[in-house]
């Protein structure tokens, strides 16, 4: 047990580098709606959310886990310290840094926002759970809300009174949203009656709030079938007055709580509406049938941070595994392992522990840059909206194409990259004493919620190539041309970004096959057999290419040092992250372009008794 | 919780194939020392063995997972169930079916044995450790022991009166086994005084036996470092007087247990030798300085046995999940996935899940093969040796070549495997109510235990493929020849047997490569950076050769049968199987030995300092 111990680290240098060096967080600062951010700032933020991670979330961590969420009296208890985590993680702003002044939020870039998400999930993935639903449902209601509903609910749940959900999955339509048979009936006053049971429902119930805001999507009666008929419904756990207060139960009950592989401290629950018929909902926006359209709006931003939930496993990850290798001994230097007295060295020295942390250091380093990258996006067409709405459009568009690489490759990575930590560890890495079990348990639901990652890739290839004609894909295209073109023959990496090229060729050839593939009935199930190679395809071409871009930066910033500077091996490490990545990783691209045109179908070839035999 | 619910399945089909009809059971049984055996007595003891492992381990694997070990006036006790285990297992003779007949045991060829070993993992990983150290230390003793120690020993570990382990692991002396403090003391009787801890002992202590034999690598107080100076003792929890009874206590205490990831159900625990200097130990064998040869003699079956492991974990999970995908139904077909009246379908008719099922289906199988194909590699050694040493030699070469593989591949592919099965459930497989969740936690030390992957794969490389002057890796690549030679055109398989050739061909050249490296000091660490690329290169070859000669044979086996015959699906399965792997795998192997040509030395070219700029 490591109860109370921190285990969370990470490297300001790092995130300050991406935000500032690459991304160029002063051009988005400084300038409405972000005029009150700069560089002093946003660093100021950083450190102090680092201090917050460690201090009060990290502490936290393995403890949660062994103890897990329990219910008393039908109503879920956390684990100890979750109260005044969350009293402290409002109190100090940590997850309004991002939200507009006039919801009573700090108004910061989203570059700034996601690297202090990445710290406070890294920390501790299951307490954030309950501010992350509680700040989604808080965004949804301030951007489809009525006037009184915003007033009502958001600033609430934006200071942490209350806390919010979102109410998707039931027993029967978990992926398939659109069978929900949560039920609303409609009264005269305007309220429905709810009826359903909603599983799976993260921060579905707890202590750490005077009362819950459910999102909760059901259909109003004699509403069409599938997506189309739901609406979204704010029901409370305990009704809400007009004046805003909260009073008696509103026939929402606890049904369970899961017990589950991870995130132990996130409470999963069954949450029953209107056993006794009397669950009051308010429609949101007042408005029937657009429920999934504007749960929509909360799920993007839930995909992107599932994204930064995995990499702040990640990158945690790794830097245990890091300083694990720097301080744990055993066996000589492998020039000299047939000698038994030659001196124990740190297994940093092995070559398969260093191979393993590069690898690590690398996809760690372009998830983040990806993931700053999208906000930067999402910061540009905020600022130029109305200005120039061309640009605006383009940064749209980017953000379109980039949610899904966040969300899938962010997660199917950070559990792979938390597995390999344990293998840095050893035997170590497989007991409760160290940090990385923990890590890998928690990371395997990244894959699976907010959107299986067959999802994000069917979003992909299905939605986002094709949207606004193929612009956005395109215009992805032409981003990674670019670089390409400027940098073809570096003088350092100009291999390297030969390689990229051969991957965006890759990418190219095999978006065209789609492309053949959807016009052609008898080919149309290759689509989705490909989908989940072609999405891991376009992540790596882009993760390849920011970490180039930050190599080629990093070069740039070294020929400005005195050779003593302390930056120099921060620099250093830079172009190793990108060198490895460009080597290891950019040549499957053009390897699974290989595979794409094979057009295999086996999946769907041998027939379902042929599984097995006795099944 | 699911206690008492049995979730292991298995398709004994599947099992007959691989044995009778792959790798020709009837051809080993029957012969000495075989007499005893045929397909019938073999086909009872598997159908046996199943029920056991559905009705005696699998409905203790989820409740042991729960409870765990606990620690109770210095002794573990072990879960609920697992003393009736114990004793029914050993009783029924399960564990001893490939014991010689003169060590009591039923002296079947290897290949029953570790088809029964599949699924006793399979149902029930964490039981399985106990009888399985303890056949371990059975094994070394009736090899290395004297014939007091066998007689004293062998017969009460293979009856289960007595359990054993296997003391290598101390507290800085992990994969660096030379590296060992334990020190052993001459007594003027002959014995010696053990003193020392060692931790990470797997079975380390236990309520299901009497007493419990340890085999403890040790240093003789003046005996030179590293492993050339470790001895093997015997080292009985309670002392055992010449008439072969146990007695009074020898100083042998546990000092505490693991909190792990995964196989809760057994003990790892941290075991003092000596803390009062009375503890008592024998060498085995009566020769000092051999520990080490002695105790790989266990360590070779062990690494075979975590490959067994793997194998039956990753086929549990593909049943499982094989299952639940037939009978969970959500969302409608793909081709009318608009349509939300569309009736709603098993989501095994979704083609990513469909490609998810096969992709598990062809590694479970060829994982099975290449292990079967390994004991009856040993099986045929032990038959021929002095009737046809050349022969023989062949065989044991294989054996040598194929345990690395076995171990990391059937280990890595296992992890990966379970993982995606939690990937087919979807959010439920996250849930303890489900099976796989487990499966995958108890997985994950697989890769490191018994010799960590990277190990293997530095054994394969530095060690098997130029053992007997390349002669066993050379006859490996002729056997993958000649199937390629006599199949090369064959109208079914053809393009994928090209796809072996080349992959065989990307392999052999890779070799070269690494020739090539190990005579140049400036790129000897290139050796180790690509050792388990290398070792993945050489199980992909093997895997997809065993897989496309299942189905050439399927193929031959279904022009025998009639339109209706129930046998017509399953060599169709067959078929899929390889063909998926042969277009989705083998083509990495080319692009793995492409990869290796760039030399890529990035993990050693990057200063440890630029690793992270903080830590």
């Amino acid at each position: 047990m490591s109860a109370g111990i921190n285990h969370y680290k990470t490297d300001l240098r790092e995130l300050f580098f991406t935000l500032f060096e690459q991304f160029g967080f002063e051009q988005v600062a400084g300038q409405a709606p972000f005029e009150a951010w700069g560089p002093d700032e946003a660093k100021a933020v950083l450190q102090e959310t680092y201090r917050f991670s460690k201090e009060v979330l990290g502490p936290l961590n393995s403890s949660a886990d062994r103890e897990g969420c329990r219910v008393e009296n039908g109503t879920v208890l956390t684990p100890k310290g979750f109260k005044e985590a969350w009293k402290l993680l409002w109190e100090q702003g940590f997850k309004t840094v991002g939200v507009a002044a006039d919801h009573g939020g700090q108004g910061s870039p989203m570059m700034l926002q996601v690297a202090v998400e990445e710290m406070l999930c890294g920390a501790n993935a299951a307490f954030n759970m309950y501010p992350g639903l509680t700040f989604g449902a808080a965004e949804l209601l301030s951007e489809c809300g009525t006037a009184d509903q915003k007033k009502k609910f958001v600033e609430k749940l934006l200071n942490g009174t209350w806390g919010g959900t979102m109410c998707l999955t039931e027993p029967h339509a978990g992926s398939d949203v659109g069978a929900a048979k949560t039920s609303a009936r409609r009264n005269p006053d305007g309220t429905y009656n709810i009826r359903g049971t909603k599983i799976f429902i993260s921060a579905g119930d707890h202590d750490l709030a005077e009362n819950i805001i459910h999102l909760v999507l059901a259909r109003v009666e004699g509403a069409a079938p599938g997506t189309k008929g739901l609406s979204l419904f704010i029901v409370p756990k305990l009704r809400v007055s007009a004046d805003g207060s909260s009073g008696a139960a509103n026939d929402v009950a606890l049904g369970s709580i899961e017990h589950k592989m991870g995130i132990n401290g996130s409470a999963t629950c069954v949450i029953n509406f209107g056993e006794n018929d009397s669950c009051l909902g308010e429609l949101v926006g007042g408005v029937e049938h657009i429920g999934m359209s504007q749960m929509f709006k909360m799920m993007n931003g839930a995909r992107i941070a599932v994204g930064i939930q995995g990499l702040g496993l990640a990158s945690a990850a790794y830097f245990n595994a890091l300083e694990y290798a720097k301080d744990r001994k055993q066996g000589g230097h492998f020039t000299k392992w047939k000698d038994p007295t030659s001196p124990r060295v740190p297994i940093i020295q092995h070559p398969d522990v260093r191979r393993m942390l590069l690898e690590m250091k690398s996809h760690v380093e372009g998830i983040r840059a990806l993931i700053v990258k999208l906000a930067m996006h999402t910061d540009k067409a905020k600022q130029l909206q109305g200005k120039d709405d061309d640009r605006a459009a383009y940064h749209r568009g980017q953000v379109e194409v980039l949610t899904p690489l966040v969300k899938a490759y962010g997660s199917d990575q950070a559990f792979r990259l938390c597995a390999q930590a344990i293998q840095v560890y050893g035997g170590a890495g497989f007991i409760k004493d160290y940090p990385v079990e923990q890590y890998c348990r928690d990371s395997k639901i990244f894959s699976i919620y907010e959107g299986t990652n067959h999802i994000q890739a069917m979003d992909l290839v299905g939605r986002k190539l094709g949207m606004a004609g193929g612009a956005h894909f395109q215009q992805f295209m032409e981003d990674v041309g670019g670089f390409v073109e400027a940098n073809r023959e570096h003088k350092t990496f100009g291999t390297e970004v030969k390689a990229l090229a051969a991957a965006q060729e890759g990418l190219m050839s095999s978006a065209m096959v789609i492309l053949g593939w959807s016009q052609d009935p008898a080919k149309v199930s290759l689509i989705p057999l490909s989908a989940n190679r072609f999405l891991q395809m376009m992540s790596e071409v882009a993760v390849g290419w920011l970490l180039l871009d930050a190599a080629v930066l990093a070069e740039k910033s070294l020929e400005g040092l005195s050779a003593t500077d302390p930056d120099r091996t921060f620099y250093e490490g830079k172009k190793w992250s990108a060198l490895w990545y460009a080597r290891n990783v950019l040549p499957n691209v053009e390897q699974a372009a290989r595979m794409m045109v094979q057009e295999d179908a086996s999946p769907m070839q041998i027939p379902d008794a042929a599984f097995a035999a006795s099944l």
